[in-house]
């Protein structure tokens, strides 16, 4: 492959004041960098988009720093090698990376990580078999500990980390109930084999949770916050162990909401059941999880266990409208951007 | 010595809506009960009066059944064995039981524990060597769990959970930030040799806390709730510990507090720091634990590590006076009632 000579890239503009607009992304194309000694060229063929991004966009202490205003959205990327200054990749070579919002991008060769397209299909090293997948198995097994015959709950439960986090549920001998939004997602995960499904979006939501779990809820499994998390709390055993991944619901919110205020109601509820409410990122368990759970996921992959559904969108440019819908859960499966052809396809 | 003919002992009358009132209570003297066969007549000579008893006068779901209305009190006891219906046990052994708040209970024998009056005065069975000691030494070593140079905070400090918290805490190598109520208290806490001591009164309390911990906060050990709470949430470091132990605070709360609703900004702060929040009462760890408390307290107490406090009330007729004030904070060290004489002393 020639290199290319210009590069299309979408910046973050200005910060959303509350729900983000296509305002916020600006598009640029600038020429094509070039690797310095140890760095490779990447062409971005898989971008992930992802709920932790809303995050970024804000200029707000969180886990992880704000993107700079005029910097390229940060994301995972599945790319081609173009052009390689490292011994250890060649062009063609097929990689996962953290290339952002652009077509193409040069990282450090020690930063990528090389894939075996004969191994399964590339974009899931961005989906089911990379950070989503990581982080469903890593929060349900080591926060949420669920053991056989308990019940656990999740939300966000089509998403790419909540559908998998049910069927590891399951995997392991526990009850898995799911929640999500619309009457697609809600079959979709009763095919895949949840033992209920429902979802938030009925009016008659919390009779119909409590029908669910006759016997309280021992995990739940937080992407959500909101009315969800409401529903759920009353529920809630003793013991009962709260793995927070997300709370999507609340990214957007500008001001607190209106009164009374129940978090003395929550701590109350945390010390009266013995509850633990643990927020993570995945970060923290890769170097003592991340293997085991490549493993785990390829095995129950294979074994038809561990299903996964993605939503693929064409074209860098589709990018923001794409972010935007999958913050009003618009997607349903784990949303990626295609940039640029799938030489493995 | 004969055996007594009449008990007098303190009821529940009626359930408190908020503040509880000496009205509440009931006094009453009846005959003295008689132990079957594998029964015990115990004499109180000590009763314990804890904080948790609030939570036992609301008829509200909690970690443990609610006082009926007209039965006793409950609470710990040290007691005298009277009269002795099992082998194990004679008249004159002094045991630890949950004989509630009155002169005389009978019990199954089994479900007192003999103590040996030259290990320890015989009070520290329900203070530094008993529930209040073991609530500190399992919640902050097993849920807190502080590491060499971390920075502990403990709420209701010079309390007989948070004194020795503070005092297990630097035992770690950790540096220990005491809150207390009171310039007796806080003075009380630099003499146990707490790195920091702050009056939660102040009104400079919130800066004095941020100057108290320039690392920020890495466990902090929840007993009241409130506004040392709203304090404590934003110093809170990334991987932070909180073992919530109490929310003396809020117990009286016959509403929820007026607006905005922050429940949304502490789940947001559990999931961007990773934090870990985590409701208990000691029963959970008594199997796992409680030999090495025993041990570890034990050796603490005599090589001058591990100091104590007690606040003694001389007479059962005093008792709601005395477990009313410590609600507001009023006793200075482990409030107990010495209902009867102690022959170890």
């Amino acid at each position: 492959m020639s290199t290319p000579d210009h590069n299309t890239r979408i910046l973050l503009d200005s910060r959303p004041h509350g729900e983000p607009t296509p305002d916020n992304f600006r598009f640029e194309t600038v020429p094509v960098p070039a690797p310095a000694e140890g760095e490779v060229l990447l062409r971005t063929i898989y971008l992930s988009l992802d709920p932790y991004m809303r995050g970024r966009m804000n200029d707000a202490k969180s886990y992880a720093a704000p993107v700079e205003l005029g910097a390229v959205m940060e994301g995972g990327t599945v790319c081609e090698v173009v052009e390689s200054r490292d011994p250890g990749l060649a062009p063609g070579d097929i990689v996962l990376a953290h290339g952002g919002w652009q077509e193409y991008a040069v990282a450090p060769a020690r930063q990528v990580r090389r894939l075996d397209p004969a191994r399964a299909p590339i974009s899931t090293a961005v989906g089911v078999l990379g950070m989503p997948g990581f982080t469903a198995y890593a929060g349900l097994l080591e926060i949420g500990r669920p053991q056989p015959g308990e019940t656990v709950v999740v939300a966000a439960a089509a998403g790419p980390v909540g559908s998998t986090v049910g069927q590891i549920a399951r995997i392991k001998g526990a009850r898995a109930v799911g929640i999500a939004g619309g009457a697609d997602k809600v079959a979709w995960l009763e095919e895949l084999g949840f033992d209920v499904a429902l979802d938030h979006r009925s009016p008659t939501f919390r009779d119909d949770l409590e029908a669910a779990v006759p016997d309280g809820i021992d995990v739940y499994f937080e992407n959500v916050g909101g009315h969800v998390w409401d529903a759920v709390l009353p529920r809630l055993n003793t013991y009962a162990r709260v793995p927070v991944c997300g709370l999507v619901s609340h990214y957007n919110e500008t001001e607190l909401p209106a009164g009374p205020d129940r978090s003395s109601r929550l701590m109350t509820a945390i010390l009266t059941r013995s509850l633990t409410v643990r927020g993570f990122i995945q970060n923290e368990f890769v170097s003592s999880h991340y293997k085991a759970f490549q493993a785990d996921a390829a095995g129950w992959i294979a074994d038809g266990s561990l299903r996964y559904k993605e939503d693929i969108v064409a074209g860098l440019d589709n990018a923001p409208d794409a972010f935007l819908g999958m913050l009003k859960g618009q997607n349903f499966g784990k949303l990626v951007v295609q940039v640029g052809a799938d030489p493995t396809s």
